[in-house]
């Protein structure tokens, strides 16, 4: 099959071997895939993946031997693969089994190529309202609903979202669902029309005043970023970290301890609220997708989706 | 009086004025005085601090209009003193009101010296059956059972406590108290005697397995452990910030991403609970007290204590 394929042999090739599914997996056919941050990162060499990047997809069932109920359908898939078997997952901590794979990012093969392979139970059903570039956002927009799960967001409170990029956006409109009165500051303030529909308030590049929001949910990207959250976040109140670099951050952490901030580190989420809000439109994706691109064009997509600024970039077999 | 000045004319005066309590405050004889870390790195020039430092006492009641029947008591006193009326103190956050002064920190003389002024409700009598040498580690006890106020221990937990100096010998019996099985890293086998009591589990220099501990309680004063601390602590838990330095932390905290670490900033705590572990005799702060000096020889005190290693020195007027 086609396949855009990191490590040594880097670049999109057209006889990688199909993906073979054991009983407990689902083989999908891709309909279309997202480019995530994170699949840059990968192509510079983090996490030292080799194989075929890719964790946002949208694909039809093609096999299923432990749930043949769900071939034809059209769905979406958590990427974390857990052992559920270890201390960590009998704990309901899948998401961090020590030996988990993970989709596209680390010792398992991802979207961008005509099949993928996951666990059978790691699927969810596309609701049927929903476009494939709708529901490519599913896997994002459930990262940006972890944050709800873990509790960050207060229901009456002033809740700042840094970066106006992909997640950022997502972000700001599910703190908004919860009642938080919500700001975005960022680069692009034509973007505070993506944010019409939901009251958010739109700063460029400057927030004031400092020590004044109940919760930072930083999404910049940028490791010098985490200085500036922990100056407007208020004492006891909580900075979300959804940036991974590979650059180590320099900062001092002593104003995190006199005004006692929570630093919380968020990744992956629910998937379940994640359909449902993009089904409702209560979370809203149109306009921001930039461009698609023909997997045979992968590597001009990553380098597209790789300039500062750009929102998201979509991929097709 | 005399007392201990950090600041332009830095040393031990005989001319300094006698505070003037105002209504509301109490007039009190300092008995004994606790130096901590923070008071060296105030004489290294944090804060900008010019005054009388130290914020650990014991003392006497000589006046008080607002609370006639506290004079002639002995007690401790709580170092922040919040404004009453603002946002963050009618939010109950009144450790964190910005225009506190703190004792011996901030806007406000402290006790090393004969005579130290706080606002009544401050202040807190010492229980008939402690000495003031146990009752002057409730300053730095209540800092510990801040980190049960902040709900950071889970009872059943395995907790780390990083550091085997004065907080992290607090903080680990504090840990204790809830249930948690504790285990203390830290260079002074030997200090595992003042922990013999309460069955806390001594490790020198290193500790393992990685990505084990549910809470991690970082009381190194060094601004590099943090990095190890995150290695340490388990997806999903809780590290505790004591630290507070000068120099900032270089560290990457995708790891904190990653595993959805939580880090947890934390400072002054109650002191009632403190008090009573004291009195109760669960948190032993016997064989902590290094030295004893005189007020007139306050530089010599603060030298000691800035010795690496060193536990509890105190001063006398």
């Amino acid at each position: 099959m086609q396949a855009l394929v990191l490590g040594e042999q880097a670049g999109v090739r057209s006889d990688y071997p199909l993906p073979a599914p054991s009983r407990t997996e689902a083989l999908v056919r891709v309909s279309v895939a997202g480019v995530c941050r994170t699949d840059i990162e990968l192509s510079k060499g983090y996490m030292d993946f080799a194989g075929v990047p890719g964790h946002e997809f949208v694909g039809v069932v093609e096999e299923c031997v432990a749930l043949p109920g769900i071939v034809g359908k059209r769905v979406v898939g958590e990427i974390n693969c857990p052992c559920l078997d270890c201390r960590l997952c009998r704990a309901g901590l899948t998401n961090h089994c020590p030996s988990r794979t993970v989709l596209g990012i680390s010792g398992r093969d991802g979207g961008f190529a005509e099949y993928v392979v996951l666990p059978a139970g790691n699927l969810h059903e596309v609701p049927d309202g929903l476009s494939d570039e709708e529901a490519v956002f599913a896997e994002p927009l459930a990262a940006a609903f972890r944050i709800l799960q873990q509790g960050a967001v207060p229901t009456d409170g002033d809740v700042l979202v840094m970066g106006d990029g992909k997640l950022g956006l997502l972000a700001a409109q599910v703190a908004r669902l919860v009642g938080a009165s919500v700001h975005v500051v960022g680069r692009h303030l034509e973007r505070a029309e993506l944010l019409r529909h939901c009251s958010v308030n739109f700063h460029e590049a400057e927030v004031t005043p400092t020590h004044s929001f109940d919760a930072v949910v930083e999404c910049t990207g940028d490791a010098d970023a985490l200085a500036q959250a922990l100056k407007l976040c208020r004492p006891g109140g909580t900075v979300v970290l959804k940036t991974t670099t590979t650059e180590p951050n320099t900062l001092n952490l002593t104003e995190a301890v006199v005004n006692e901030i929570k630093l919380l580190g968020s990744r992956c989420g629910p998937f379940a609220p994640a359909l449902r809000a993009l089904a409702d439109g209560t979370v809203r994706v149109g306009g921001m997708v930039e461009a698609t691109y023909d997997l045979s064009d992968g590597l001009a997509a990553l380098e597209h989706a790789a300039r500062s600024g750009t929102l998201k970039i979509l991929i097709q077999p």
